[in-house]
This record gives structure tokens, sequence and C-alpha cells, in this order.
């Protein structure tokens, strides 16, 4: 019984973040350019202002966490550190210093009626954030969702609650500053999961979900969300080292695609290699990643090449869909780019693949055919990012098709609507 | 048991469909300008070829549902008149006609890191279409489908089923003589609703959804779909007539909203009129209603202008959201543009909404914040359509933000990958 009502409360409260988020939706549409820059990097001197406070907020966390047996690496990610505030605060400095995507007018073109059509950009409306324990995800996010004219509610994970809340704080009292509504940005202040299947199914106040955080979390958002979601899968990235390869470039970008970060979503999973190629390039890249003590999965003729390698394994099926993070590598020897296609296009998270070729003809079909969010010709997948891409900023990487795929910055935020100049046009 | 049984059995015949779609999808992906034209082509010459067979199908599907009892209107839309046939094969050779949008590269700019980064657009992949008994639906949206490399499923309403197999046939014929995948285009031969279930709920095999029907299938769509949508609700569309709006543009622009057509998404449903300029505009409004014997619904003010006109109402709460799609009206007074606007993002299905006004800031303002799919100035909502703006062709018109917003042709067909050029380098 008990149960029951509180979690008819937590649906009470969740619907009252959405109506909220709703009414302030409006107001964020119509707020100009200087308005919002003014909310960003009131902000932004807040965080700096309160560091103190914030880092005491954190220690009730950190403690927490520890107490709980929270991993090292997650431990890191929940912390405050002075380094940490400092890059949030600068964040939101560069988010106000980035165009309005807001309001911009193309394609405005005269039809044969008289009208003029065109699109305007305007915000998505309310935009839920579900994330981990990285309090850092918190002042982004809402920095993002203010710039773009959105309102958000942002659900991050329970270990970083009291971080949070003082986040939170120091958001509303910045929205305040500007003359923005300070329920524009609402962190959920409960810890109870319920909050998270709340909204992800209230789309009369909700317009789009962004799921940040582990492959468990959006498998279970995929069967319950009927808000519609830009999601982030797993990153299988692939790298295609084609019988035409520029060697040193090959060799280059294959160990800088694996060793650059391990632990990121566009580092190289599975490594290509042409049968004509095989025997010249994979001992030279094995020169590479034995520095850095990278276990090799191969198939069996990548196997026989690389034999005398120290950090040697057989790959099985599940090598050529497992994201590793971390100095594992899966390597396949391929007959041809059409083999290497094919290898792509069924086990790849459609994240990034890259050829390496100087052939132009073999160039331009990778591009085309390689259905992943991200295809390059002679790069390193590890530039599929939003800052690399040029887009300023990025609130996560879209393995989707639909509206954004990949990096999604400010624009991914927005929407279009149709404009019409008439000037007492009718239909005919 | 049986029932199970059965259920079993269409699960697994839409799964098959789904597998050969996504199979198709990757040929068609590749497929060349020309060749999706020749299939285009050669699908038009078929049905006009195959006229009397494609007749004598329809035949049987229009006596099994006279039979059955169906509606005059219904019926209407299920025939395939000799006009209707024409129209099918004309409509498919402007679709050759049409720009190809996939393979166009945007954007293509050079980053500090030597990387040249663009956009693709590419085929979403495989589109599943949900319609009713209107096989014309068929083949327009088989050749879209084809135009912009993508794979299709379609599932017509049941009545329709001997026609929609006579026509999935002659569609298949052009596939072939193109050298195209004849899965490319799946008609369902199965009036079991279980398949809808089912086309909804495998995102493995169907990339979006476009559902096009009656409101209670897309609620039913809503609650169900695992799958995403772009979906067409409801047209709730107003016209605001400003106290600064030109006369002459007011009247016939509220006359041709209204009764161009009235059973069209883009007819306006409800006219607001501002306070100051009710008294003058609503009479002279009145006296062309009354030529189309329009019911006027009316707020007070209102009622107490046009206490004279012999059809008139008392509106409630509920007409204020009510698609009449037929020769009535709502019509309320209001104070101002803010109060308009406020009414409109209230009550508007976020269809296309309109403002008659001289004047420019109003102009502005209404556009920016009335938050819909198409906003007007002095022009009639029923401009809001894919011919008219120039797309070309129209698969639907989109409620939604995310994606697809307003009339969608091949583009929303389509989504943009990221291209990088290389030139070999690695990330530092």
């Amino acid at each position: 019984m008990n149960t029951d009502l509180k979690n008819n409360d937590v649906q009470h409260y969740m619907q009252t973040l959405g109506q909220q988020a709703r009414a302030a939706s409006r107001a964020m549409a119509k707020a100009d350019t200087a308005t919002k820059n003014k909310a960003l990097l009131a902000i932004a001197r807040a965080i700096r202002g309160e560091a103190a406070s914030l880092r005491a907020a954190n220690e009730l966390d950190l403690v927490a966490a520890k107490n709980a047996g929270m991993e090292a690496a997650m431990l890191d990610r929940l912390s405050l550190s002075e380094k940490a505030i400092e890059t949030m605060a600068l964040g939101l400095e560069q988010i106000a210093a980035l165009p309005d995507p807001i309001g911009e007018i193309s394609n405005m073109k005269y039809r044969p009626s008289g009208i003029q059509v065109g699109q305007m950009r305007v915000p998505l409306g309310v935009i839920g954030i579900i994330y981990e324990a990285r309090p850092n995800v918190t002042v982004d996010a809402a920095g993002l969702c203010i710039k773009s004219g959105n309102a958000t509610i942002l659900r991050g994970g329970s270990e970083a609650i009291h971080c949070n809340r003082a986040l939170a704080a120091l958001v509303k009292q910045g929205l305040q500053e500007a003359g923005l509504p300070e329920q524009a940005v609402q962190v959920v202040d409960t810890t109870d999961r319920a909050a998270v299947g709340a909204l992800i199914t209230m789309p009369q106040y909700v317009d789009v979900i962004v799921p940040r955080g582990g492959k468990g979390l959006i498998e279970r958002l995929m069967r319950e969300a009927t808000v519609p979601m830009i999601k982030h899968l797993d990153g299988i990235c692939h790298v295609y080292i084609d019988d035409r390869a520029d060697l040193e470039k090959a060799i280059a970008i294959g160990f800088n695609a694996k060793c650059h970060r391990y632990g990121t979503c566009n580092t190289m999973e599975t490594l290509l290699v042409a049968e004509r190629v095989a025997d010249q390039i994979l001992p030279l890249l094995a020169v590479e990643y034995l520095k850095e003590q990278v276990q090799l999965r191969c198939d069996s003729t990548a196997y026989a090449i690389l034999q005398d390698y120290p950090y040697l394994a057989r790959a099985d099926e599940n090598d050529w869909s497992t994201e590793y993070l971390a100095p594992i590598l899966a390597v396949k020897v391929v007959g041809d780019m059409d083999e290497a296609i094919a290898h792509i296009n069924q086990y790849s998270s459609k994240h990034t693949e890259a050829i390496i070729t100087e052939d132009y003809s073999r160039a331009m079909a990778f591009l085309r055919e390689v259905d992943s969010a991200s295809v390059m010709v002679n790069a390193s997948t590890r530039f599929a990012d939003g800052f690399e891409y040029g887009l300023g900023a990025e609130i996560g990487i879209s393995n989707d098709k639909l509206h954004a795929r990949g990096p999604v910055g400010l624009e991914g935020l927005t929407s279009l609507k149709y404009v019409v100049f008439g000037h007492g046009e009718v239909r005919a």
C-alpha cells in the first residue's frame, strides 16, 4: 500500500515538473540572444563564486559513494575538483559565445502562387536528460538547453544528488538574474527510480529525451519510452586498411584510432586489413601496438601473420560485436573493400568507420555505402566529436538516423518550422 | 490455441518481410539516380498497361466493401477510376522528374586539425507506411520511397487488399526491369490486424513508421510503437485577424481558409478576431459564410455582433479543440495578438496558423511565438501543403517536432551522415 502511495507521489511530482517546464519553455522560446547569454554568464559567475560550497556538497556525495563501494573510475567522474568547477564555468562562457541558432530563416523562396516559403529554426520545447552521476553534465546540459531556447528537466545519477541540488540552485539564480523563468532548468530532486519511468512517458510535457548513460539504461528506455529519444548506444568503430593505402597513414591512423584513448566511443574496436597488404602492414602495426601492450584478437589469417606477437589471442564471433573500451583490438583480414563494408554493415554500431586508401573510387564508394553516423577517409575515428567537427559544444552523439545523427550540438536541440510571407494570397 | 498459432504465423511473416526489406534497403541505398528513375517509369507504364485488370481487382474490393456497409466517402477513396489510375501513373513520372536527394554533400569545411567535415544525405533505410483503404497511397508511397533510396513495407486498409495485391505485382515488375530488388517494396498480404502490431515493434528492421490514417489509429500507434514515427495528427488551424489587418485581405483569407475545402487538415477551424475590429469585420465575413451556409459557433462577444446570422450557435469549451472538417467555424473575439497567440498555443494541434495584419512588428512576433509547423502572415492556411511549398511530392504532414515538421517530401525520408575527408590526420 505504502509503495503505491509513494509511487503516486513521484508520478505527481514529475507531472508538476513537466507542467512547469512546458510553461517555462514558452518564455524561453521568446527569449532573445542577449538575455540567454546573460543567464549563462551569471551562472558561470555563481559557480565560480560558490566553488567552496559546491565542493562541500560534492564531499557528501563522495563519502556516501565510497561507503557504498563505488568504483574508482566512477568516483573520478563524480568528483568536483577545483579544475572541474573552472571547466564548467568556462564551458558556459563558451556556449554564450556560440551563435544563437534560434530564429534563423533559411531557404525563403517565392512560389508560383505568390507566397514566399522558408523555414525558421525554433527550439524543440522541453528536453529531458537522463545521465549518470556526473555533475558537470548538469551544467553543460543546462547551458546548451538555455542557449537553444529550450526548457529542460535533468535527471542525474542519484549518487550526485547533493551536488546537483547545489548546482540547480545556482542555475536558478542565474536564470532569475537574466529575467528568465527559473523553471526553465529543473533538476529532479528525488533519487526514486520511478522518476525516470515518469519522465520518459509524458509526451505531453517532454518533447525529447537525451539519455547519456550505459547500454543497460538505454535498452530500458527503448522498451519503455513513449517520448522520442536522441540516443547514444555503443561505439563499435572500424578502420579498414585497403590494399591501396598509404603505408605511413595506415600505421599512424591504425595506432591513433586504437591507442589515443581507450574509453571513448569513437575508439576503433575492430581493424580490417586487405589480404594483399596484411603480410606487410600487420607486423608494422604490431610494433606500435606492442608499445601499449594492446591485445590483438585475430581471425586465423591475421593470427598466422602475427604468431610471434606476445599479446595474441584468437577472435571468436563475439569479438566482432564487442566494445572493449580497453587496450584490446579485434583484427580481421578481408578479401577486399566489399567484404570490409559487408562486415561493417553487419557488426558496426553505426557510430564511426574509416577507410585508409589512396584509391579515389573506393574512397567514394566507402563514403556512400557504409551506413554509419560518421564515415571517414584517411583520418582517425577519434575525430568523431562535436568539438572536432566545429559544433562548438555537444549534448551527445546520436546512433539514431532520425532527426540527428552523429555528434549533436545546439542545432540538434532545435527544429525547423515553415514560415510563409503572404500578400493576401488565397488558394485558387 | 489456434489463435496463438495464427498470431505466431503473422509475427513470423512480418519478421520475414522485415529481414527482406532490410536486405533490399542496402541495394536501394547504392542505386544510382538513373536506375531509380527507370523503375519509376516502368511502374507507371505497367499501371497504364494493366488498367483493366487493376479495375477488375478494385471491383472485388468495392463489392465487398459495399456489402460490408462502407460509407460513400470511403468508397470514393477506395475506388480506382480510369482517372485515378492515370493520376497514379502521372504521379510516378513527376517523382522521376524530381532531383535525387541522395548523396548530396553539404557544408564541407576545413577544421583546424586539417580534416574536412561535411554532411551527406542518405536514405533512412526501411520505411513502414500504415494507411487506410486508399490504393493510390500504395503507389505514391512506393514511388517516394524508391526515389529516396529506401525500402518500404506498405500496410494499406484491408478493404483494398485485392487492388493492393495487383499494384504490388506491378511495382515488383518495374523494380525487376530496372535491376532493383523486388523486395524493396513489399505490400503486407494479410488483413490480420496483428500485422500492424508487428510492424511497429521491430526497430531492428524498420527505421520509421509513417501512419496515414485517423486519430484512433495514430493514438494506438503512439501507445504501442517502439519504432519512431513521423505522425500526422489533426489539423485545428487558426486565422487571427489583427486590428491592423487589411480589410480586403482579411475577408478573402478568412473565407478561403474555411470554405476552399472542408475536409482537409489545413482548413481553418477557429477564427480569432481582434476586439477593436470585430464589429466591422465579422458582419462582412458573415456575408461570405452565408453563401456557403457555414455554421458559426461563437463566443459571447461574436454572438452578440452576429445575432442576425441564420446559422448561429454558441461555442462551448469543446469547440476550441474540434476539427470539424465541415462547414462549421468556431469564432472568438480576443483582446489583442497576445491573447490570440495564447489561445492558439493552448488549443491548436500545431499544424498551421495565420495572422492577418499590416503591422510589421506583430507579424514578426507572431511568426516567432506561434509554435506550429506552419506559421503564415497574410496568406490562407490552405497553402500548407507539400506541392504549394515546392517539395514536389508529399508523404504526409508531420505534427511532430523531431526530424520533420510540416509537409514531408523526399527529404523527410532521408537523413544526414557526417563525412570526413582526411589526409592522414590523427588526434593529437
